[in-house]
């Protein structure tokens, strides 16, 4: 198959052998798989994961070195079951899944993972257990959204956020656009979402933001308070770079609640005796339950949630190491999509 | 009237002029005072709180330059009413106050003001409104132990710590002292301590610690995993030195739950990825609210909470400077008491 693979800490379009679904496997045709700003950190920091990963006592998945293929946001087609599948779904059927995949060494993190390939691939293996039937309504690229919005609905799950609650979201990336998107499905208001790029503005708007800032104009947390009233602060920080929590810190109002979303890989600096001074509260959020995942999906197929609006490019497997170019400008682009089986620049 | 007077950074002994109570206000006499850790971090950087006070967009109280009467953990006497008092209490009784001082220019944080002396001098100026009786049944020294066990109250109440939680204590001075009290006051168990000092983890365990753990020995949070069998990690930070936070990023198990209790006035540095993969939760806190300050007076009334044990110390106004230098060392003391009106070394 043909697959965008990391190698040598770029991107690279090669031959891959296609893999054979062993055991509760299911071997699917990738039709459509999302590129996540985490795979523009990993392709950086590949090295680093594995360090941190050792500072926590846990392997890395696999040496760093060996040809890697990303994507985790994807919808497949069934092509193939393995042995020992139960095969209540059907071969043509459209599916989404966690990227998780059981096997007998353990769960590997598909797009990830050395072992198992992930979207920017012609083809997959899954867990046949992990499979959500895509319904005939949800077109493939909304389908393609579940993984990166289920991260916005746990991450708002997480912060608890009640009708006394203001909030603010920190960077309108895919990760920000996803937590508007289901504070909106929640009925929090008003939202105030805060980019330096006017684009990214825009987006948050058609997403659900009440009131968007410029920050370069207005710093974010002022507007917050001028717009919250009576109401609790909570902040998603949706940034992920250093010296934004040292930023909310320092211009939070007491008692702030914030949601960290934005995956900071590099070691970052705080003045602890601020955020003791206005008592804060930092609740550090990942992924999303299984359940979460579902409810995203159904979501999406119900129409209470709608991310079309942040898909911005379509490529094929020799668009995505420009594409990773591209998405290192924030005004460029919100969401690509890789459809590996055929070719397309961005 | 004679002080322990914070000047160029040292503490010096010398007369002031007595205060003379204005409108609402109070002259008491200071019965006793527990010297804070606080206090010791103060002295070293008076200068660096007027810059954080001024990054937060709040001026400092006063001159770091000018004299200061440090002390916030007072029992005193009714000396003299001010004009426009109400007189519900009477000239003789002991009172316990927060250590809050409302007059026209705003709040002063008595002991931490220049313009209003603390506990650390034989007489003091308190706002009558905030004064709280002693009973007759509770000794000056247990009634001096109000505000530091206060401290512990509320970082429990704001841990929100439920019958499937099970906390870890990180540091025994005063302040990880008041938390196992509080812990035990509430009845949450096994309650889990940790400090390099023998001498502090036996107070840990007359405190209410069910375990104590000797870091050098036993990673602290190795063994929290193993008493708490399937309860939820609650980990009170009560050291508030740079590195602590980290430390608990790298060895709290997932969606462990941290309330920052110690003051670290430094710069720290954490990674955040490590916190987001575990989906930690860090509250920050800070004092207390007049309710738990009442609360506190009056668990130590009925005997539900007893600080007693935690008293290593009596000192005049002449051994504060001594007393300072001996508390940076931890084994020596846990909390030393300055009775104002007479002489003592430590």
């Amino acid at each position: 198959m043909r697959a965008a693979i990391m190698r040598d800490q770029r991107i690279v379009t090669d031959e891959l052998p296609d893999p054979i679904p062993k055991e509760g496997q299911v071997l699917v045709k990738t039709l459509a798989c999302g590129v996540c700003g985490s795979d523009l950190h990993y392709l950086q920091n590949a090295h680093r994961m594995g360090e941190l990963g050792a500072a926590m006592g846990r392997l890395p998945d696999a040496d760093p070195n060996a040809d890697l293929v990303m994507g985790h946001e994807f919808c497949a087609e069934i092509v193939e079951f393995g042995p020992c599948t139960e095969r209540k779904l059907n071969v043509g059927d459209r599916v989404c899944s966690m990227p998780m995949l059981v096997h007998p060494g353990g769960i590997a993190p598909v797009g990830y993972s050395a072992q198992f390939p992930g979207g920017y691939g012609e083809l997959m293996l899954l867990s046949e257990p992990m499979l959500l039937r895509v319904s005939d309504d949800l077109p493939t690229e909304a389908a393609t959204l579940t993984e990166p919005m289920a991260v916005g609905l746990h991450a708002v799950r997480k912060g608890n956020l009640q009708s006394t609650d203001a909030p603010l979201v920190l960077g309108c990336g895919p990760v920000g656009l996803a937590v508007i998107a289901a504070l909106r499905l929640q009925g929090v208001e008003p939202i105030v979402a805060s980019d330096f790029s006017a684009t990214r503005r825009e987006l948050a708007r058609t997403m659900g933001a009440d009131v968007v800032v410029n920050p370069a104009e207005e710093p974010a947390m002022e507007r917050l308070v001028k717009e919250a009233g009576l109401k609790a602060a909570v902040v998603f920080e949706c940034v992920g770079v250093p010296g934004m929590l040292q930023d909310v810190i320092l211009h939070a109002p007491h008692s702030t609640r914030v949601i960290v979303v934005g995956v900071c890989m590099e070691e970052d600096r705080i003045q602890p005796l601020l955020a003791i001074s206005k008592e804060l509260a930092f609740q550090f959020v990942l992924g999303y339950t299984p359940e979460e995942f579902a409810e995203t999906l159904r979501a999406l197929t119900e129409g209470s949630l709608d991310g079309k609006p942040m898909i911005s490019g379509r490529i094929g497997v020799d668009g995505v190491a420009g594409a990773f170019e591209a998405l290192g400008q924030p005004d460029a682009h919100a969401k690509v999509l890789v459809e590996p089986w055929r070719n397309g620049l961005l």
